[in-house]
């Protein structure tokens, strides 16, 4: 009888929306500035698309949809006995078809491909929606979850990854966030500092080490490493090269020559491609007048977790919250290959919403107006002053103003309570010696203060967002 | 290999999901105008709040979600070879305890329920989300689709079906539609026309022949009643009610006298009370200075599928597009009431968005720039030009104007035609003469004109949106 809702999932109320709401409305606003375009694909995929696209690991995390119909019915059994000693790879199939949306990264893929004749490339696209994940529940990691993710596909141009850099700011300093680090690398540099090692162990194991520094420290990438076969050289060379400080025009030349003495070929595309587009990311970033350098960390360790990025690579930490990145990006060449177009070149990255929500509320900088709808409540004195304010209320909507007259005639106390409750910040009252005046009377709940004023001059007030 | 989407789900592209934003836009600043504060709930429900609250067949065509981990496998089999031969009724609740939501006001419900001690009475909320029904796919329907639902709980003022009507017309003149039919009825109304057929039959026969007049016709619905034990008398008493005409005032008072004409007792609450309640509304209305009582008909033989409505019901009509009702809803007394929470009263209606979607389509209602969201392309002639624009750019998008300049320098027929398969109003050009002269060539895609103008004098066209 009690009700309840399933482990990981949210329900979201008024405050908590209009706050969310806030957000996604930088974001969005932002992305559409840029000439970012509104995607949205189904809730349902079919699991030929999923799977496979998100490793082993996650496989075991799709949500799994029961076809509809009578399957597991005697009478009309898809799935037979066989099937069931077989195991789930042999029942699966036959009973779920469908997943529920992963991530939006597959899906934009998948839209990509079956809609390639009719796109016009370069094909700029923003989502916002939700991704569903068959996660352990536990504090900041929800079943059910929202990304904001932009991608333009179609195109090489650095354009694009400057601009990403502007599009990380414009929301940021939407969002009020001051303190934050928009780290910068590219995956040729990551392939340039293995080379500079002189070529022992693996690219994927000194990629999978130094992802994790921050995590582990210098010794425990140090450990690692020399277990993968890295030997003492190599690891002084290392930590050389990840130690190049400087602004981002001081790293990117100091690491050229760091390259340079460390053997790396200068015609060696892969060792200096890098390089050069973080250069010219840097140029177009200067030819726009971007004036937040001092945001922009070109972080050699940098590696995203290896995922499928082949160019620059983005990530952005809030400095004075303790939390993980807020969002996060790259260049990826074959997004679109597993669906069978290869050679599409693209760039995107995401924000995590929650995590920024999260960021706002602990560092108090949601606009106190973000979580309230109704800006004025009009008192329901008795069945008289009900009819008689009705053409007020209507006058207050059609400027603009959300307004209510509460339903019920009653205790001025329970009315002022639902004001405050709702967090609404004006009420207006006309009982009867004021209707014989012309007047009202209206309350600012903020500060308690009360006064006389005519229907124009409470609609100035109301109207004067503050 | 070749990708694609299940059955009755739709990716929604840039233009159709700008369209979508702009209906949804204007439901919900309505919504927001008159009070009402967002709900989201989530799309994963228990199966035991969703199971029994759709009838037989909603419980059919709910999708289910399987539960993770290894529910199938031999080593870990929740699933007993007993369960399959029992067959789906034993084996579901094993392997799938989750479920889509199939609407919202079930999820409403349970919210109300769940935070009945924290929430501000009356409390509305609306809610703007997809909903999922596993129902066969065809024209016009679809298996995931969108619902707007805005509801009332804990009061049972008339005010609020006043506003209903004015919401209603508010969100449709908005939109730009103009030949529409609110209809209004009660369900005490249609409870006093079968107590003034005397009493023969059930309500249920007679509700339900009722609801089918405009499908089957007065002889279809008197086969019916005929068979389910109605009379000739009865008949004949029923068409003459169903037949009054007149203004929606003319109605009340004609209908008021037919049914004491018919032994109505006027002392009876059931009998009258609907009419009381729409006259009140009536007077509410007016009192607000509603003017389009020209849209609003007062039809006795609506009934909406005898669903859980107590009160007044409503239903639009879009007159000049043949096609169903566009919005529905209704006053009900029990929504709570499955979660353990009696007599909480409300009332609530709901926007059909995809009929929205195609009235405004087949009536060319959309606003040309629903669809665009880049109002000004910038073109790339070269490297130089490139950089020369970058700050062209940042001030235009500074000024608000959504802008892109082309990410690679290239022929001009290419961006041109980029620009025009993706809707952007405006070409900005600054080749090398222009840019040794200060000025731009500013390109009305949709007349084709071209002027030179100063950057000042773009931004003043851009900026004014006509």
């Amino acid at each position: 009888m009690k009700p309840s809702i399933p482990q990981g999932t949210r329900d979201f109320g008024p405050a908590v929306v209009a706050r969310r709401n806030y957000i996604f409305g930088i974001i969005r606003r932002t992305f559409e500035k840029f000439g970012y375009a509104p995607l949205e694909t189904p809730t349902l995929e079919n699991l030929s698309v999923l799977t496979g696209k998100y490793g082993d690991e996650g496989d075991q995390l799709l949500f799994k949809v029961l076809n509809s119909g009578d399957f597991l019915n005697k009478k009309n059994a898809a799935v037979t006995a066989d099937d069931l000693l077989a195991g789930p790879k042999a029942v699966l199939p036959k009973v779920a078809e469908k997943g529920l949306r992963y991530d939006l990264t597959v899906p934009f893929a998948r839209y990509v491909v079956m809609n390639r004749h009719q796109l016009t490339f370069p094909f700029k696209r923003y989502q916002i929606q939700p991704v569903w994940r068959a996660d352990r529940p536990q504090r900041g990691r929800y079943r059910e979850f929202y990304q904001c993710d932009a991608d333009v596909v179609g195109t090489d141009s650095l354009l694009c990854e400057a601009e990403i850099v502007l599009m990380m700011c414009e929301v940021l300093n939407g969002l009020g966030l001051t303190e934050f680090t928009i780290k910068i690398n590219h995956r040729r540099v990551l392939s340039a500092i293995y080379q500079a090692l002189g070529g022992e162990g693996t690219e994927t194991a000194l990629f999978t080490a130094i992802d994790k520094l921050d995590k582990i420290g210098q010794e425990g990438v140090e450990k690692e490493l020399l277990d993968k076969g890295f030997g003492d050289d190599a690891l002084g060379q290392l930590f050389a090269l990840l130690g190049v400080e400087g602004t981002f025009s001081e790293k990117l030349e100091r690491l050229q020559a760091a390259f340079a003495t460390a053997g790396v070929a200068p015609e060696n595309e892969e060792g200096y491609k890098g390089l050069q587009d973080l250069a010219r990311v840097q140029t177009l970033l200067q030819g726009f007048g971007f004036a937040q350098f001092d945001h922009l960390d070109f972080d050699v360790t940098l590696a995203r977790g290896l995922s499928y990025y082949t160019g620059c690579i983005f990530e952005i930490k809030i400095n004075n919250v303790n939390m993980g990145s807020v969002s996060g990006g790259g260049r990826y060449d074959n997004l679109t290959g597993a669906f069978g177009l290869p050679g599409v070149s693209g760039v995107g990255f995401s924000f995590g919403v929650d995590r920024l929500y999260d960021c706002l509320e602990e560092l108090q900088l949601f606009p106190a107006d973000a979580a309230t709808t109704t800006r004025c409540l009009l008192v329901n004195f008795d069945a008289e002053s009900e009819t008689a304010v009705l053409p007020v209320l209507r006058q207050l909507r059609e400027a603009g103003i959300a307004s209510e007259l509460y339903p019920e005639a009653g205790k001025l106390k329970k009315q002022f309570q639902y004001a405050d409750q709702k967090g609404i910040p004006y009420v207006l009252l006309q009982g009867s010696e004021e209707r014989a005046a012309g007047q009202f009377k209206l309350k600012t709940m903020r500060t308690g203060e009360e006064r006389a004023v005519s229907l124009d001059e409470a609609l100035a007030e109301l109207t004067n967002q503050e």
